[in-house]
């Protein structure tokens, strides 16, 4: 195990009606927010309840809705002047990834005089943050304790991510029943990116990491065995519940602990929105297998170990390779068979960008554990997953 | 899955040599520390090291040593005392459960006016606490991260544990070498101590529990595996790693949100060891597999779950009541093999002091998740813990 360092000290409020208590911890921060959201949440309800506890508890606040999937650089900044104009005690993020990660980008600009693209550029780091509460709406992207904010910048196509433990929300309130509503294909997508966070880290080429592969195992488990059944009942509390507390565990940084972790999933599909501007779920499900397929060789032991415990597949121990081709081949036949898209032309992705976005790559490459990829590489990558 | 709130905002810093980091730690809080320690530490070089750490970095330190297994509320009393007398800004733990705990209590006292025993007794809540950092020495309690401190008074025989989010430590530092020299037998009492930390959680009858279950399954394996690993080879740096990091877990909450819990083999556990200062982790393994044998009848699918994932018992689909036996059979050879005594006679007590140790235990029940118990049950449970 290598040395660590570890501490997520967003606060989680997890349960039935737990919504409510929302006023309880703005108070701790001051008495004036910024409400950040989906435009979904007034079609919900969500809006009206969020809105009446703060009336009613005499919180002042300000609002930045059009929140959209991926969220765009241009709202964090309009987000910047507005919480700089009204004096913003707490960002308030009701709803999914994309909506907390824009509360997060906006917290980091706040009180910096650059540009808040310098972050995502690494041309600068977060030194203080306007502090970030949650009523989550989604189970997908972890975002409600994580360390890291995900930006498209839409000037530039350009779609990066943010790690700093300055920026964890303050708070998080998770109430499975706020899932009811979320379509089938989101809560598939959801699930998915909440499967390769887990899958981002548990594929390293580190050994001496035991406890941490059997806690992640643990959750994909419990995702594999959920998804399915929320689908089919939207409205199962124990099936929301596990999946998203899983979730949640998915990326507050306990399964990633001592160990390097891979990201070439996340990297390649994050180019992919980047030009194409899919859902960020799907685009995982599609490139996670093709990956899988191209790198595998280079670590057999740990693919077989995954189809073994994961998958419940019989080990073949004259045949490892056979055994490990055996769970990739079941991680792709659960992404269709919970809706999700498996290649690149399902979703309207022509032949010839797959050139084009394996070149926009090469700002990031060399990436991986598993194996070292470079732009070549994240070609044939995205061949395996355009068939 | 129950509403819960989670909040565990300890900063951990895992890993070799990560001892030399905590005067960075200590000076977010302040410049006088009062140093809590074992006196073992002296003898294993860590004193020496620590105060060459804390002199180097010009930080004034006061020192409480002569901490015991079972800490006692005298060297608490006389913490608080040398705490407010001195105007220390931290305390700093250097040790296992017993001097962390010793270090939570005093933080408790210091800025109460009261009597600090009053907390044990919940005649009192605690407001505010002197902050209170770890550098750990023996895996076990899990007190590095745990809202929870257990003190006895030696007056009265009474050992009781204070739980409350405010006393978690603010930093604690986890250097898997610095376990090197812990004799066998506390490794092994300190192993069951975590199983038991995890068991007590796992052993619910709330239904819809499936993601912590598995976590606590991956947790208990993970001892199950390494702790004969560490007994064989004491400086094997990624056995004490994964136990280390293991006990950690069992204690931080995250294996019991969300559900109710046992707690009975601690209670029972804390009454002879209230009255006979037997050592907290062997206790626990005379005390649970007579625990189970008692109990499980009242949850067979439970103890069938936990035979079949954590000891890969062969279930017996007929006869689920023979599965969950040979699980409790095998926790029992388990502590056996690792040299933890299994029956009360083993460690000196006198079959006459069961029914005292039952009557003593009326002061806590009704206990219990699996079936409540009340004294006579304590008492038949004693009985098969004698034999």
């Amino acid at each position: 195990m290598r040395n660590f360092e570890f501490h997520c000290d967003t606060k989680i409020i997890f349960g039935k009606d737990t919504e409510a208590l929302v006023v309880d911890e703005i108070k701790q921060y001051g008495n004036k927010v910024l409400l950040v959201y989906y435009d979904v949440i007034k079609q919900i309800g969500l809006y009206d309840k969020v809105v009446g506890y703060l009336k009613e508890a005499g919180i002042e606040f300000v609002e930045l809705s059009g929140v959209v999937p991926n969220p765009r650089l241009s709202l964090v900044k309009e987000g910047i002047e507005l919480c700089r104009r009204e004096n913003v005690d707490l960002i308030l993020a009701v709803g999914g990834g994309s909506v907390i990660d824009t509360a997060k980008a906006i917290g980091m600009g706040v009180p910096y005089e650059g540009d808040v693209w310098d972050f995502f550029l690494r041309k600068a780091e977060v030194k203080e943050t306007l502090p970030v509460g949650v009523i989550l709406t989604v189970a997908a992207a972890g975002s409600e304790t994580s360390n890291c904010s995900v930006i498209t910048n839409e000037e530039t196509n350009l779609k990066r991510a943010f790690i700093s433990p300055l920026i964890r929300p303050k708070f998080s309130i998770l109430n499975p029943e706020l899932l009811y509503t979320v379509p089938a294909y989101h809560t598939a997508a959801g699930g998915v990116d909440a499967m390769s966070h887990i899958m981002e880290k548990y594929f390293t080429s580190d050994v001496d990491v035991d406890l941490t592969d059997r806690l992640s195992e643990a959750t994909l488990r419990t995702i594999i065995k959920y998804l399915p059944k929320v689908l089919e009942k939207p409205d199962d509390y124990n099936a929301r519940a596990q999946i998203l507390w899983a979730s949640t565990m998915a990326q507050n940084g306990i399964l990633g602990v001592g160990r390097g972790s891979d990201g070439c999933c996340h990297a390649i599909a994050g180019e992919v929105t980047g030009l194409y501007d899919t859902i960020h779920g799907a685009t995982l499900a599609i490139v996670t297998p093709a990956w899988m397929k191209y790198v595998f060789d280079a670590n057999i032991p740990r693919f077989a170990q995954f189809a073994v415990r994961v998958w419940d597949v019989e080990p073949d121990f004259n045949d490892l390779r056979a055994t490990a081709l055996e769970g990739i081949r079941r991680t792709e036949e659960f992404f269709k068979s919970v809706g999700m898209p498996v290649r690149l032309s399902e979703v309207g992705i022509p032949e010839e960008a797959l050139e084009v976005i394996a070149e926009r790559s090469g700002a990031r490459t060399p990436i991986g554990a598993i194996k070292t990829l470079e732009v070549p590489d994240v070609l044939e990558i995205l061949k395996l997953a355009y068939k």
